[in-house]
């Protein structure tokens, strides 16, 4: 039995989407062309970004495909920056953001100069909001995580944007861990924010809410002004050239849809099992300790620290026993350096290299948890035994 | 009966592609987390890097997988002028390029105040090489379709890569019309070029050899230094961040690998049946003319001037009668601007209205170019009706 409790760095494909990609195999035409075989994949297109729309609170119009999460975010930052530079050269950035914001933000400031404004977590993981506000004064732009992707802690982006639209900031929303699991509404979220301030783009991903890899989406407000990251024609808006993927858009539209019109059933469901893995991982390990916030936290997330047990033996022991989970971002597999995420939090290196991150997602059922509990006690024995003996102590 | 006559704009989609895509999907990690199932999705990334690598004539580590060819193009261009900045400004561009290229190009002219050396084409539509060689002098770096995609034009792309060796100019070679189509050996383009300078970079599509759309590939030599497009996590030796799509690229791969594998007999195929297509036009037609070359030709491209149709006229009039054609890139598709393929052809914009372009492909028989040829004296004689009446004189 292989149980998958990854689910925050790839969930599996959903059959509505794996449907919708085979479905739209059966238009070749490109998207571009003018004949009938590319307008019925126009059709397609428009379709999917429709009920992307739908999904995610905005204008059709208001829709960038893109090629995932990376992609989106890159294109919100530097496309902003871009815009922005001549007038204002500081980017609020808030500590324990996803890497494609740091590298992105870091790049940023190498090649061009811009001003980086950090901003402190509390050490439930959620922004500071009065330190996020204040440093919106003259900036050039600002980002924030909807939730966390490590510790699954829920900002509050309403007051976020607010405080963008009112001192007049461009706002990026990275929502790719937050969608499909709590309620996205950008335009409730963007409100009355005047043209090319506050909330202005946002980032969603296909392979997060069971559509494919490869896929993801940049929510653009009509009134915001970005400079594009690819250029080679007029596709979408100016904003994004390139062919479009369109059985790509058909399966995330799908799988959007899916995952949005089941969220308040589906997030019980999970919460439910989560509580339960939760409980159950404390009990059998009474000196672990819950991460992040008990009440702002994404339906399926568990960050954990397991104290004298190493992150990385722990995942292969489990491995071992056909259970899969990580220890942190999938994005920093194989780097050894701490998570940036858990030090914001306030904790310590050591720390940062005992933690578990289990994700639950729409496969995931009360005979995953019942498993990952069974094999748990051995595992974290064992891998206190082995991170005893490398720190030359009897466990 | 439908014909589709456009395969440059986008080929269907190939058995080995769609079987090779829905096995992936079995394996739903994403291909850098650490645990079994992340380690099955990087094994058959990695085995797809592998093929396209075979396919491509070059080493597995060189392929970085992108989301199609306007990502390839762009990072190339721009990647590779970001690493060169400093040490000069110039852009050899030869006319006709993709408008990836120029898109990309211009706009590193507006931000960055790069200066740009145009390179003219011969009457065929072939890179004058002497005058590509002559502008290479100090040059920051060069690009040059190996063949185009309007007129089919294959240049001489092992002299060109040979004079950016000996000239010390990193170079960009654009196959994404060429591959699957005539051989192309990455590392015999690149010879003994020393580190860093010749044959850089290589642009391929997916969706132009059977793969899927939303997937493509830049091979990046070795020694080359290119600044990333998109930054956040060290996947693809830090040159592409973002999570692989593994489905899309193990598609891409079985694609690559069926187009080149039967390589030598298609083109013969289709080289066949795009002479009796040539010959028919011309023959039902005796005033067209056929634009490019007749010899340095791809095997399934026909690119033909009907003087006195609207090329958009016959474009509709045929696509009535089922029949997909285009008139030039799908790219600029509703742009109503001549093409500027046509005028770097020595044409004037009369002639660049007055355009289709044909392109046969792995699906297509002689029966599509039997039921074109009988639908096309009708089309132009009534596409001619509707120019003349346009231009005020009688057909």
């Amino acid at each position: 039995m292989t149980v998958y409790l990854d689910h925050a760095a790839a969930t599996p494909l959903r059959p509505e989407a794996r449907d919708a990609w085979l479905d739209a195999l059966t238009s070749a035409g490109n998207a571009s062309s003018v004949h009938s075989h590319g307008q019925a994949a126009r059709r397609i297109l428009e379709e999917a970004r429709e009920a992307l729309a739908g999904a995610v609170g905005c204008e059709p119009v208001e829709v960038v495909f893109t090629s995932g999460g990376t992609e989106s975010v890159n294109l919100a930052l530097k496309g902003l920056w871009g815009a922005r530079r001549p007038r204002a050269a500081a980017i609020v950035l808030p500590d324990g953001e996803h890497h494609a914001t740091l590298d992105a933000v870091s790049h940023l400031a190498e090649r061009d100069g811009a001003e980086v404004r950090p901003v402190p977590l509390d050490v439930e993981g959620g922004i500071r909001i009065s330190a996020f506000s204040d440093a919106l004064d003259g900036a050039a732009l600002a980002t924030a995580l909807m939730a966390g992707n490590e510790t699954g802690t829920i900002n509050d982006v309403a007051t976020i944007a607010a405080a963008a639209g009112d001192r007049g900031v461009p706002l990026h929303i990275d929502a790719i861990a937050a969608f499909g699991h709590i309620d996205v509404d950008f335009r409730r979220l963007r409100g009355d924010a005047a043209a090319g301030v506050g909330l202005c783009a946002l980032s969603v991903s296909a392979h997060k809410v069971g559509g494919p890899a490869g896929t993801g989406a940049l929510v653009v407000s009509r009134t915001a002004t970005l400079t594009p990251l690819l250029h080679g024609g007029g596709h979408q808006r100016r904003l994004r050239a390139g062919s479009q993927d369109v059985a790509g858009a058909a399966a995330f539209a799908a799988a959007a849809t899916a995952a949005v019109s089941d969220l308040a059933a589906e997030a019980d469901r999970l919460t439910l099992l989560r509580d339960e893995l939760i409980r159950g991982v404390l009990a059998a390990v009474p000196d672990a300790r819950l991460l992040g916030s008990r009440e702002r936290r994404l339906p399926g997330n568990v960050h954990i620290h397991i104290p004298d047990a190493a992150g990385e033996t722990l995942l292969f022991l489990l491995d071992q026993r056909g259970v899969s989970v990580s220890t942190g971002s999938a994005c920093q597999a194989g780097v050894t350096e701490p998570s940036h995420v858990v030090l914001a939090l306030g904790e310590d290196e050591r720390v940062a290299g005992e933690v578990l991150r289990m994700t639950l997602g729409h496969t995931s059922t009360a005979a995953d948890v019942a498993a990952v509990l069974a094999a748990l006690p051995d595992a974290v024995a064992r891998a206190r035994a082995a991170s005893g003996r490398r720190r030359g102590t009897r466990s």
